[in-house]
């Protein structure tokens, strides 16, 4: 299956998703403009797929979800601009960075300007509760980003610090699309409750599998270097569990606590590791425990009224697991 | 008079704001907390201060009053957090910057953090009207810095350039805190509008007379070395005068068109606009332009109810010609 027919029952307004966001680059000011058109385009579409989705189980109000599913695709690409600046990464969804084509400088002032963007967007939803929401949801993103700079290149990190990252960074985003989806369609606070520890959990399970693919996928699947999070010294599952199968001789702990080594030994311990994760009972342990969330994800989804978007959630949640980019 | 003289009619108010900036600070993570309480000191308050000034017009609530001061006067220390990682500034309130002293990264998440925060703030108004004109206002900002990174070292900028910089830059937050005030404390439109126009004008003048205190002020005033904007590459409206002042000869071309010179040159070029300025008739004709908009400022609030506040205000724009820092 593929994203595009999990997405069927909500697929129309999710090309209007796609033109409000082209709608965003039309300003008047032409080297603007440029940026963002260049920056709105090749996403995934899953986090407003998840607003849209989450919208239709309950009464469906585009002229409300339309707005909320712009705006957490919007605050997704502003954190993915600062991210790339922070980690002066330049290379996403294979083309070259903002930060690498017009600077590190335009690369920050675009992402503040997506995310006031984007609250413009939340705030034509007229409600109150999701204007809310929307702006507790950037605090945790931003504040689970700066606790990451201070873990870079650190080994003693536990399963229990990996998870509070990811919660931070991607869980709280996909929870902020699928909840303010129900707050929207006036579902009530039991679906709420259900849909946005639907939305955690998936976000926790699709950040698993995200770092396992940054071992495992090609650089062209994935549209960025192989093994780019370990360069940047960041710790994920995959990198935590090598350490504890391979307590010596081990390139991660190599990397990690050799900073200053040759571009060259740097880029043969990460092959190295790649390699070694590939070949480990690694992955199979990191999809496991993706399963596991998936699973959570989906147990309570049968208290919510069956329907097609019912299943497309599913459907979402097993794809996430076995996505190969 | 002194700025707290000004603001006698909202003082203990002002002190409120000032509890709930610390309040932000108070999170449980100690590397932010730390970082936080390091930026949310030593502002002047103006912005807050009309923001409780425009809502003593009308109905005073300080319930919603309170976090718009506070939201305005986090927004804008967010901007100071972003600008000064894109100008690379060494120091602000005679103090290193963030950047400095934590590095690049944790500037930029710093500054999303600060705005998620103003965002929640603004959001506890309950004013759709305020909470939209909040993301409308982060947009004219940021667009309006992106554009002034593609105007650096360029000689060929008109007085109108200059005037759309700072429009965008200083005049939106401040019209944004004064017309919030109005609008939280329900004052008629005819007076709302008097208010943002206010506001507006006297953020030019506020931002003519900085530009003009970066020439002629001391690094203990200004808490940032004299002479940082031409430095920077940044042509305000003092060195574009100096330019038709002395169209041979002067140092700011000489600047702009020979970027690489040495460092030490570099100095003493700015040194030499610094003491052109000085000696020019330049300052005045800058303190005239001020005024001018000081009195578009003033103009109409004697359509306003007579209070203490409305006084204020006019002191204010006194205030903010003659202020020396």
């Amino acid at each position: 299956m593929e994203l595009s027919q999990v997405y069927a029952p909500v697929r129309p307004d999710l090309i209007k998703v796609e033109s409000q966001l082209k709608s965003v680059s039309k300003v008047d000011f032409p080297r603007l403009a440029e940026l963002l058109s260049y920056t709105l385009s090749g996403g995934k579409g899953i986090r407003p797929a998840l607003t849209l989705l989450s919208g239709k189980l309950h009464h469906y109000n585009l002229d409300l979800l339309l707005p909320m599913a712009t705006a957490v695709e919007l605050m997704h690409n502003a954190t993915l601009v600062h991210d790339d600046v922070i980690d002066n990464s330049p290379i996403r969804r294979g083309r070259p960075t903002i930060n690498s084509l017009w600077g590190e400088d335009r690369a920050v002032l675009l992402g503040d300007y997506l995310f006031a963007k984007a609250g413009e967007f939340a705030a034509a939803t007229d409600n109150l509760r999701v204007i809310r929401l929307f702006s507790q949801t950037l605090q945790i993103i931003s504040s689970g980003e700066l606790a990451q700079t201070f873990d870079a290149f650190k080994l003693e990190q536990t399963r229990h610090h990996y998870l509070k990252r990811i919660s931070s960074k991607t869980a709280s985003l996909f929870s902020l699309a699928t909840e303010s989806g129900a707050i929207l369609s006036q579902a009530p606070e039991e679906s709420t409750g259900i849909l946005r520890e639907y939305g955690y959990n998936l976000g926790i399970a699709f950040q698993i599998v995200d770092d396992v693919l940054d071992f495992t996928g090609t650089e062209k699947e994935m549209g960025k270097p192989t093994g780019s999070d370990l360069a940047q010294g960041t710790l994920t599952l995959p990198a935590m569990l090598l350490l504890e199968h391979h307590p010596k001789d081990n390139p991660v702990e190599e990397l990690f606590n050799n900073q200053d080594m040759p571009e060259g030994e740097k880029q043969k311990a990460v092959k190295r590791a790649i390699e070694l994760v590939r070949s480990s009972g690694v992955v199979k342990q990191c999809h496991e425990l993706a399963s596991d969330y998936c699973h959570k994800a989906c147990h309570r989804l049968k208290f919510l009224p069956d329907n097609p978007s019912r299943q497309a959630l599913k459907d979402l949640a097993d794809l996430v697991i076995s996505r190969k980019k």
